[in-house]
């Protein structure tokens, strides 16, 4: 990709949406005229008009880059998509298929028919097609899969088998591989007879007869050594791979930590089956951190800013649905108390702070000990230690903003006894808070299920329902 | 680094931070055992045994990579860090100082003396220095620049020119560069006079006298290509460059869109300063996303998780500050509906539903505004069609959700106008979480501010007292 890349500014990018909408709204205008005037003279000028105005667009388009397509798209509303998507080269369809978020590959897909979306699909490698597999139409996948040559049906059975979150699915198959009883000179001689090397390609790797990884030869160790070395001299024995069954987020760590470019995939046996790179890398990187951000404001996946509304209502209808039904409890607790706070209407008042403080406190602790877990920082054995600290940080915040907000209910309602319930109750439920955003995530943890998930209702429903309870009991006992 | 690298699995980094754990309570073991028989025999025995673990936890580090005694250094409690990090070898201090967290450095950079911290600097390049620097006295500052070649000082003080979101910070200065108008052959002659070429060297970038960039010749070009072959024939003419200026954020979507692994960074004029490498963006990017997360949960900044509790109060204090006051504001209004709620105290129990979900649909649509404007996928300018799709989105769930509570109300207090106050309170106060939902992020957009940051609080705020003002305004008129 790189190589083709021409000098392109940041600001290209835009420049290039501003002048695809500009081309949109001129041949809007043209298409409005037309059907204003309705005559048949009318009608051949103004075509004429705007099959050079899509000439010019199209032209536009066969000058960007796939993402920059992409990107374009995923700006648009959908009708002017639709249009702009008609205009883009086929050969280039699955490649932009492959850069647009999911929701807005739905749109497109659903856009095209079967017979483009098999030539779309049969432009991309078994890797890439098994990303795009998920989102075809069942026959149309078939199609492509029998106009497959052998390897690379096996290749995309293999690609499919591995779940989302294995390396098996960041793995591509572009390997250069060479033997190890060679020397450099043959190597080199070997990889001129390449036009292009595969995108990324910073080692080659060396394998023995039955494709067993024997080591990796770095470019940058093959153009500053001498030619005639052997291969076995100047390889790196021990290179940094993977099982095709580890775990994605951990693959991600390591490329992180030790500055990786490729890493050799090997199954149990040590046979080479394909190579990660950093951009596969990258691209997980950022959807994770895209997802669990989506995730903790509670929508199911990434949006189409411009998807029609009952699709965004689905999106985000899942999390409302659990929040009705913890804000129900809440408020069931304080039904509990009606009596009390008929004698007492300031408890009315002062109770969502309680309540809306503790949960602000358990979500800060939750998310350190959710991101601690993640990072391996932290083991679920060390919860005592994590318990302790937590407490102590609700014990400070409780005595000090507890205080605080004791003093203001003191001011506003006069009574002192109330201002005391105040501050103990917010001390009491920052110290809930403390202990059930660790003990969430850990147990979570424990179980063996994502603490990042979920971690966030479940805390603030616990500070909700328990701040209302406390400071309306501790009203109840001591006020009333 | 990569090249250096040993065969890893990955769970080896949790296997050697269980070692280092073992022999760290050994060696606890040891020591209390001295403490307990003072006698001097006990001592000269003891003392042996303690030196033999602490010889094999020094082995174990030295064969460890930086970021992986980082890893560990973050993993451990303080006293047990310190007691890890003064057996690290001296030479390899600064490059562990970069790897592991700010709040981790700090307690690191405390427990050492002047004279560890400016060997330890001196290890460094001008970029990595410049990343440390904010973070070390000012006098070992001084004494480190003063010991700087004229070459690095001026790269040291180019690399901390740029503000932290800017291209110049993510910049390191080990670039390869080559004449054009030699052939391919002189090149490879040239670059096998390095023992190694610098990590991440995809690419070596083309020159004139004067240090203008005129192309980048990849590695795998020089590879693929005939050695008599002139530079100027193989190179790319125009590669993908950044300016020194440019906004980090913009450089890392260039490397993801277009799979970047180094990039050429130039000045205004077009002369070549230094590179970009896809670590260094990595490296970024989950820094952002990491900083996303925490200020959306309301941390400043990373914490260890280790850290004393009243650095972690310190840590969450402005966030709960804010959450008090607006805690307040809201319960300000109930206060001013007391009346009402003494003559129906089935308002305080309903009135945090509707505040609450008010509150979740708000934050949905604020993420995803938000992510949208950040990606540049939508412009401030279409806000009137965002506007449409979110009140269509608010309507359908206030109808959906206000008559299921509205339902629930009825049935819980056998008041159907109760039931129907709640129905529309609810509706109302989701359309305003969908209006400000929008407007909130645009109008921080408009501003030139990011709307990533305080968004959450700001829409939270809101709902929480529009909804009480909504449902005991409504109560108030219709019921009372």
């Amino acid at each position: 990709m790189a190589e083709t890349l021409e000098r392109k500014e940041l600001e290209d990018l835009q420049d290039g949406l501003a002048r695809v909408r500009e081309l949109l709204r001129r041949q809007r205008l043209v298409e409005s005229l037309v059907h204003r005037t309705e005559g048949p003279r009318h009608d051949l000028e103004e075509s004429l008009v705007q099959r050079q105005h899509q000439a010019e667009l199209r032209r536009e388009l066969d000058d960007m880059h796939p993402a920059d397509i992409a990107f374009i798209l995923e700006a648009l509303p959908i009708e002017e998509r639709l249009a702009v998507w008609d205009l883009v080269k086929a050969e280039r369809d699955g490649e932009i298929l492959l850069e647009v978020s999911d929701a807005v590959r739905e749109t497109l897909i659903a856009d095209m028919d079967r017979q483009e979306l098999v030539a779309a699909a049969e432009t991309l490698d078994a890797d890439e097609l098994a990303d795009l597999a998920p989102d075809l139409p069942d026959d149309v996948f078939q199609d492509v899969f029998r106009a497959l040559p052998v390897e690379e049906r096996e290749q995309l059975r293999a690609a499919m088998s591995y779940p989302e979150d294995a390396v098996g699915a960041l793995m591509d198959f572009e390997v250069v591989s060479v033997r190890d009883d060679v020397t450099l000179e043959v190597v080199a001689r070997y990889l001129r007879r390449f036009d292009e090397l595969p995108d990324h390609t910073d080692q080659v790797f060396v394998v023995d007869r039955k494709e067993y990884l024997k080591g990796a030869l770095p470019l940058s160790r093959l153009v500053v050594n001498d030619p005639e070395r052997p291969v076995e001299q100047v390889m790196l024995a021990e290179p940094f791979t993977l099982y095709a069954d580890d775990k994605a987020q951990d693959a991600a760590q390591a490329f992180e930590r030790y500055d990786l470019i490729s890493a050799a995939v090997v199954d149990r046996r040590g046979r080479l089956l394909g190579r990660v790179t950093v951009n596969a890398v990258l691209d997980f990187v950022r959807e994770r951190s895209e997802a669990e951000l989506l995730s903790q404001a509670g929508l199911r996946e990434g949006e189409d800013v411009f998807a029609p509304v009952w699709q965004s209502v689905k999106n985000r209808w899942g999390w409302l649905a659990i929040n009705l039904v913890t804000a129900f409890v809440a408020s069931r607790v304080i039904g509990a108390f009606e009596g009390s706070i008929e004698k007492l209407v300031a408890l009315a008042a002062l109770m969502p702070i309680v309540a809306g403080i503790g949960g602000n406190s358990g979500n800060q602790t939750i998310t350190m000990i959710v991101r601690a877990l993640a990072l391996g920082q932290i083991q679920p054995e060390q919860a005592r230690k994590l318990f302790a600290k937590e407490v102590g940080v609700a014990l400070v915040n409780g005595l000090v903003w507890g205080g605080l907000l004791g003093l203001l209910a003191f001011w506003l309602y006069g009574n002192w006894k109330l201002g005391i319930v105040m501050t103990a109750a917010m001390a009491l439920n920052l110290l809930l808070a403390a202990v059930m955003g660790v003990a969430i995530p850990v147990a979570m943890a424990k179980l063996g299920r994502d603490p990042a998930i979920g971690s966030s209702v479940m805390i603030t429903a616990c500070t909700d329902s328990g701040g209302f309870f406390i400071f309306l009991g501790l009203a109840t006992l001591f006020l009333l």
